[in-house]
């Protein structure tokens, strides 16, 4: 049974002050006082996500908030349900409510023709989603740090991704709910933080398999970038800064543009030349994929935008481009039209 | 001796298509008939830029124009001399005029204090630029491929550059009248080209070394992100598609608000609260590294740029900020006043 301090105070300067900055950087991204509110923390009972059960109930505590903890088995590995213990134990302990949940992820995965890493990640976030709204809370707390934003740029840098997706994942989500307050945090500072409590965790043993990307670039590739820059974490926190700078211009420009669009009652979308002749190609091709967006499900295909960019520019009337899910794209003395094919 | 084809029409047909890509894609990059100009190809001997010798040589007999081509003996290899010869003989094959220069790279560095890499890249370009006046050509041709262009985004990456400097080296740069039309080619066609003419090159024994970080990043890091993505040129090359578009979106926007800056006749450059506080902080961030670099030598980092833009966003009249070769930014009540320390 850990003894768990009971404020922030009784933590040593380093780890209280970590602490506060945790609860700066999130209450910064959410835009509001978040530890002062009912929060759902997903724990596998590893460093870095005990590390966020800890300092959330402590931040809450501060603030007025209340922690809730969600822990889901995903029955891959033979010592799982230990896992399932140890943060049952831990919530008792901290006085914590604590929701579990099994999971059949290689059943569901097979069944549904997904990848493991896929179908995890449906039913966590299932459950997880049950679970905000059985406890109400206002946020879901992901213990998501700077390491796990590094390699989620090497990962989106290899799938193609644009700018400002490249800078990696969000620290807060809006639609989702979805808080990572510890996205500018080193993990060796999580660490040092429960070991300074004398808190255990659990080791996931499937972190040093590298049957999967994530591992891969973990183990393999991030390594090599440290090598050459043992300040690689500030440099990704660096870049991230950025791309939220710019995700916020363009979201304010493009939504600009929206207004101007011209909607058909049966849904179709034009964009008329007088708004894209006045606009940059920088403007116009993230307004089409805005658009294409707004058609429904199905994401457009950085290459398909580019083609169409290029035949507008060069005002190849008539062209007409196909998207994901049966969208379509025509360039047209008027502008370009966007619409959706019936039978999809 | 080499055969070399005598006109595109005799390369097979695959390889004729190739040069004419690059004619286009230098054509567009540098926005005119690049291949109807005097151009100095610099050529180490190695695949690439014997390729360019010859391609380029093909096209500006095409196209009207006439290629020098430039060698620099950094006489860091035994064999060096080889390459001078080889270069040497290819182009009285082609009857290409050809200027070499040998340097003493490694002397150059050490009294100098400087790297290898950088002391060679300093003489090789005050060679070619006296080339370039003696022969008056009208660009220097640069044999920088994809694969140069991937390894050149993680060393940036690695470096902590920002968007859109991120998406790696440009093709053009009009005030060194430099020109890269290879910059979209995988370094595997060009080998193909030489092959078909039965044309050799030279192989730089060096470029295996894992001394320097380049061939680190070369020999090491992107064979893992080939293996992750097969298609990672692609990716690279899309990606700099978006960083130019980028790049001259941000060029016309920062440009408006040059115009509306206060500047002193002792140099020091106001940015007046009127422009800055319409302006959105991705604006402001760009518009204060412009102006640093418009006060003379000495860029300056992002994070110093970071806290002036919080600063100035928590209006903290008052606060100084330093940046490097003593250029400073004081946040006044009239705006930012940006100047240079006399003594520097």
């Amino acid at each position: 049974m850990i003894k768990l301090p009971v404020s922030i105070q009784e933590l040593d300067s380093v780890h209280a002050r970590l602490c506060l900055d945790i609860e700066k950087f999130g209450n910064l991204k959410s835009n509001t006082n978040f530890a002062s509110k009912k929060l759902l923390v997903a724990v596998s009972g590893g460093i870095d996500s005990t590390a966020l059960l800890i300092i959330s109930t402590l931040l809450t505590r501060k603030c007025g908030g209340r922690v809730f903890c969600a822990h889901v088995d995903h029955n891959l590995r033979d010592e799982s349900h230990k896992d399932r213990e140890f943060v049952e134990n831990l919530c008792l302990d901290i006085d914590v409510p604590c929701a579990c949940k099994s999971e059949n992820v290689s059943d569901y995965a097979s069944k549904n023709s997904m990848g493991l890493e896929e179908a995890g990640r449906i039913l966590r976030y299932d459950f997880f989603n049950q679970c905000m709204k059985k406890f109400d809370t206002s946020f879901l707390l992901l213990a998501h740090h700077l390491g796990d934003l590094g390699e989620d740029v090497i990962m989106r840098l290899i799938r193609g991704a644009g700018w400002p997706a490249l800078g990696g994942m969000d620290a807060y989500d809006p639609d989702r709910k979805l808080l990572r307050p510890l996205l500018t945090t080193e993990k060796q500072q999580l660490k040092d933080l429960l070991e300074s409590i004398d808190c255990t965790w659990r080791e996931d043993k499937s972190n040093s398999s590298n049957a999967w990307t994530r591992n891969r670039v973990r183990n393999r590739i991030i390594p090599l970038l440290m090598e050459e820059n043992p300040n690689f974490g500030t440099t990704v926190s660096r870049l991230k800064n950025q791309a939220d700078q710019d995700m916020d211009y363009w979201n304010h420009e493009i939504s600009k543009c929206l207004n101007k669009l011209e909607r058909s009652e049966s849904g179709e979308i034009l964009a008329p030349s007088s708004l894209l002749n006045k606009s940059h190609s920088a403007v116009r091709c993230r307004l089409f994929k805005k658009i294409i967006e707004m058609l429904g499900k199905g994401h457009a295909l950085a290459d398909t935008i580019n083609l169409l960019e290029n035949a507008y520019s060069a005002r190849k009337t008539g062209s007409v481009f196909q998207f994901p899910a049966g969208k379509t794209a025509t360039i047209t003395k008027q502008g370009i039209l966007f619409k959706i094919l019936k039978r999809y």
